[in-house]
């Protein structure tokens, strides 16, 4: 059939509504509007539970891999991968932000059940293994890196490193996922789980507003993602002595809030300086009392750019700037999806246009580990996002739905 | 007997040391080594049964003021008050700021059970009743109002502003009242709780370093209090719009971390410019995500010097340069303790050196309601306080108890 006279997937579109429905409470709070979804929490147990059964009534086998990642499947994957043929998989993550929105994350996974829905209610025949993926702890709000569920899987990060970072109580990631029910001395790269997926297709709301500018070049309510900026993490850990607020005279203070205002300052002065985006989102003032000048204030810095020599020379300037040591907790370079199979979604879309991204994704880290990758853009019409206000309409959420049923007939054709 | 030729008081000594090894265990966080006793919490339950412990073993009878202040007297405060010569008061309180020391508060509360040891043992007749107060809630740790105790207690603050209050969980100073088993119904003035207090004196460790620095002209273990600076606390709400640190373009951004940065460097330059001190020490960002730009930062400030309208002036010209409204969340106007009591307490400690201080007390609040108030302060060899590093020495803690026999042998004795 060809794509001009496609009907309207409207089993899918249905199924979209009500799945989409269905997740809006979970982890919402009440007071922000923001969702609190963070890894391993009892919020994180409900949204596992909800893929498990969407799984389920679709008659998909539900894998949990060796770092908690979950993927459901219809078809072998390992016979397939055997035969040197293996699945074609969608899908995103369930986590968010503190106080994010709706959309990072979930619509991917929400896309790909409502797809299939589609395709099965059109009587489509797979010709390969089909799976959608939830991956763990993308937004890394919780221990500190982002990806983290992906990044262990590739071993991107070692299972050392992950198990050992703590969140804001102190408790491990190790403890975290024992107390959920997940072994952490299985964590580590798993070859077996990554053999399965011969491609990777993230459907992602956009994160910026290209698509909802009519001034930018780029229109429609899909477009194909090319690459992932090259972007990091870092931390400043200020030091200086507690005192009396009242009682300390100005010049015997040692006030480290003085130094985390300059590190403000300056990081946004680098990022102009050297054609970057450069935030700090996130501080941690000890003890945090008012009539109390601080011990120390921890202050987080993420800085990225279309070019990976502006983004560190931003933060080495920053760090020289305010003469402070930027202590690196994550890097990850320029990512670029398989440039094939960019210039074929991109056809298959009706000519999509094709966008890089300043936002890391699980693709960007299934990318980075060998397995041919493409991620798709739903249409944000302010370009709000890690917040309460982002949003996409509903009919450029089924258009995306409809993008993926195209990716999935032409990627998994029997004849493919 | 002449005060040239008094023998150690060791029996307030030994008591001293007993108490202060019992209390050092309670609310002291083990990584940073600093004490965490907020309002109305479980460690405030341990330390207020400390107290009742305390005044049993002592026979002192135990009243809970209408506000959850606690007094162990030794006499009929009524019958004194009703003949029109009530008690004389010694007191402090147990709680803490975050991570605070183990010295602002507890020492007068130790010192004061310490002082009448020595003279029960002495056999010393009270000439009127003795009490020992335990106020609650002084530095303003989890509802954000200092001496929130000693204002409710005189109306300073009113029972709707006070039980209105929230702490970071968003729980109101009346539920977490009820929740620890104080009717917060019966918060509110309290005038038969006052009128039994014909004199306070709060002993307190120094908060700066007069008396442990050799170039000042006050030297000695022990000092007498002159009057409390003005001093206020404010509020920044500096609102910005919630979004993605990776891909929102700078200028597409209103980050209000950038303001909070304004906010600091400019109240140091104010206090610089109207001779007062000013300190951000707490910040409150929302969401607090490494890679969200924040929706909410919370900035708020404390400020103090010896002239208040110095202090105004700075807090005005703060907020005209940053262009924020400074919200006023307390401001206690400068308090002179009782002149004779000063002079009188001063003549009784040998000539002991008198000292204004930046910190609030209860004291103060006390004197500003119209009660003769004094204050003693013990030696601090370094100035720092509300820190884990806080410190006096033993000798010095020893003097301040000694110092409060001699006071109450001359404000209590049976001819007074």
């Amino acid at each position: 059939m060809p794509n001009g006279s496609r009907p309207v997937a409207q089993p899918g579109h249905e199924s979209f509504d009500r799945m989409w429905a269905e997740l809006a409470p979970v982890g919402r709070h009440p007071g922000t509007g923001g969702y609190r979804r963070f890894a391993w929490t009892s919020q994180d147990a409900t949204l596992r539970e909800w893929f498990v059964g969407e799984a389920s009534r679709r008659g998909l086998d539900v894998v949990t891999d060796r770092v908690g990642n979950l993927w459901a499947w219809r078809g072998d994957p390992d016979a397939a991968a055997a035969a040197g043929a293996p699945g074609l998989v969608l899908g995103s993550h369930l986590d968010s932000v503190p106080d994010g929105g709706a959309f990072d994350g979930p619509l991917g996974v929400v896309s790909a059940f409502a797809a299939l829905d589609h395709l099965d209610a059109a009587g489509f025949a797979l010709g390969r293994p089909l799976g959608i993926a939830c991956f763990g702890d993308e937004e890394g709000a919780r221990f500190g890196v982002a990806c983290a569920g992906s990044r262990l899987l590739t071993g991107a990060m070692t299972s050392e490193r992950g198990l050992a970072l703590t969140d804001a109580d102190g408790t491990t990631m190790a403890e975290a996922m024992r107390a959920a029910g997940h072994d952490p001395s299985a964590v580590g790269r798993d070859d077996e789980t990554l053999r399965r997926v011969g491609t990777f297709i993230e459907l992602h709301v956009e994160q910026g507003r290209a698509l909802g500018d009519p001034g930018h070049p780029a229109q429609g309510p899909v477009a194909v993602g090319s690459s992932i900026w090259p972007h990091g993490r870092w931390r400043f850990d200020l030091a200086g002595r507690a005192d009396h607020a009242g009682t300390t005279k100005l010049e015997d203070r040692d006030d480290p809030m003085l130094a985390a205002a300059a590190v403000i300052q300056q990081a946004r002065a680098a990022a102009q300086r050297f054609g970057c985006v450069a935030t700090v989102g996130k501080l941690r003032v000890l003890p945090n009392g008012v009539n109390a000048i601080p011990s120390l204030v921890q202050t987080w810095l993420d800085a990225r750019g279309a070019d990976a020599h502006a983004v560190r020379n931003a933060v080495s300037h920053l760090a020289s700037t305010v003469g402070q040591a930027a202590i690196e907790e994550s890097w990850t370079d320029a990512t670029d999806f398989d440039a094939p199979l960019v210039g074929r979604l991109s056809a298959l879309l009706g000519g999509a246009p094709v966008l890089a991204t300043g936002a890391g994704h699980d693709a960007g880290i299934l990318a980075s580990a060998g397995v041919p990758t493409g991620m798709l853009f739903v249409r944000n019409p302010t370009g709000i996002s890690h917040s309460p206000e982002e949003h996409a309409e509903t009919d450029d959420c089924h258009a995306g739905v409809d993008a993926l049923v195209r990716v999935v007939e032409a990627l998994a054709e029997e004849d493919a």
